[in-house]
């Protein structure tokens, strides 16, 4: 048996009825963290120990750092969302599918509170903002970024296009509405200006039609 | 005599050698509010006395709130960009000048600091953004603006077009480098990126040539 394999038997003899499994933890450290952060509350592993019950040992096994902890806090609730299907249908209408998501961030399971809070706290933290980029919304890119690609590679997008670049200019204007104007998404005035910037940019990606 | 006229005439009067003109008590008080946001201190009027040594009724005078004030200081070194010239030349070029001001951000006599402080700030507090996008922020577009405007009149762009969309599609880029990336606009590799996003939008924008 593989120590691996040992220290899994041990955790399920050791975990009886009244100990939280690993998963309920990590939850409650979670839960404790938001709470801090939904009260502009500092992060501390003192504060978040008081919050959330769960022992240092358990906080610091699980995260090295606050930095990383509090950048999965502000990640709860929100998914990498699915593949894009490339094989049918519009191409053009399956990557504004994507940014849809952008149109109620409420409906990506995550508040405008929350999502204000996580930019207050990045541009407070260069090196959470940096995590949170790393660990998280480059990661929910993905699919976009493999749609563009595929739209290059089927001759519908122009050749040079780099997708990382196309999808910075996407998004951009997403997080204007947000961060600079101080819009809220759900307002229809503002996901139209945001569609007809999504076509702008689109119309500068399509290939020439030879 | 108009009363406005008197109390003109009363200022010049009551301003002795050792009275400070208005320009230098407007100044300390903004640079005051300054030192306040630099060390993540929130700006409260009694700090604000005690820091700046103007007296409250000084401040209320010139900032009915400490949202305006705030804003103001914000933006201390900051000024409109001029008009781009129109007539002559190449828009492309002119437009993109404009933007260059993204580049470096202390170029622009606002150090990249100061910038993150701003959208902290203003993610905390909602009144905050919204009066420093209408204060400031929409007022240095003006020339971007005018200039898109312009090109649509020639028939340059799209007909179609509004430039208040146009702009938040290149200005979005530049935020999204330092508000999700964390990226410092210093870096050449990132202001290649943001040109090349640049040149997908103005495609975007150009009237079909027929």
């Amino acid at each position: 048996m593989s120590i691996a394999a040992l220290q899994q038997t041990g955790d399920a003899v050791r975990r009886g009825p009244g100990r939280p499994r690993d998963e309920d933890l990590e939850e409650q450290i979670l839960t404790g963290a938001l709470a801090l952060i939904d009260e502009g509350e500092p992060v501390t592993v003192r504060r978040l120990v008081e919050r959330s019950g769960v022992s240092r040992a358990a906080i610091y096994r699980r995260w090295p750092s606050m930095t990383t902890l509090v950048a999965a806090a502000l990640d709860v609730g929100r998914t990498v969302p699915p593949d894009i299907a490339l094989d049918d249908g519009d191409l053009r209408d399956a990557v504004m599918g994507t940014l849809v998501g952008g149109r109620s961030v409420s409906a990506a399971g995550y508040s405008e509170e929350r999502f204000r809070q996580r930019i207050r706290l990045a541009m407070g933290d260069r090196e959470l903002q940096t995590a949170y980029w790393a660990s998280h919304v480059s990661r929910r890119r993905v699919p976009l970024e493999r749609a563009i690609a595929h739209g290059i590679e089927r001759g519908i997008l122009r050749p040079e296009l780099d997708p990382t670049t196309c999808c910075d200019l996407l998004a951009g204007v997403v997080y204007y509405q947000l961060v600079v104007r101080g819009e809220e998404m759900s307002d229809p005035l503002v996901w139209r200006r945001c569609q007809d910037a999504f076509d702008i940019a689109w119309r500068g990606m399509l290939a020439d039609r030879g």
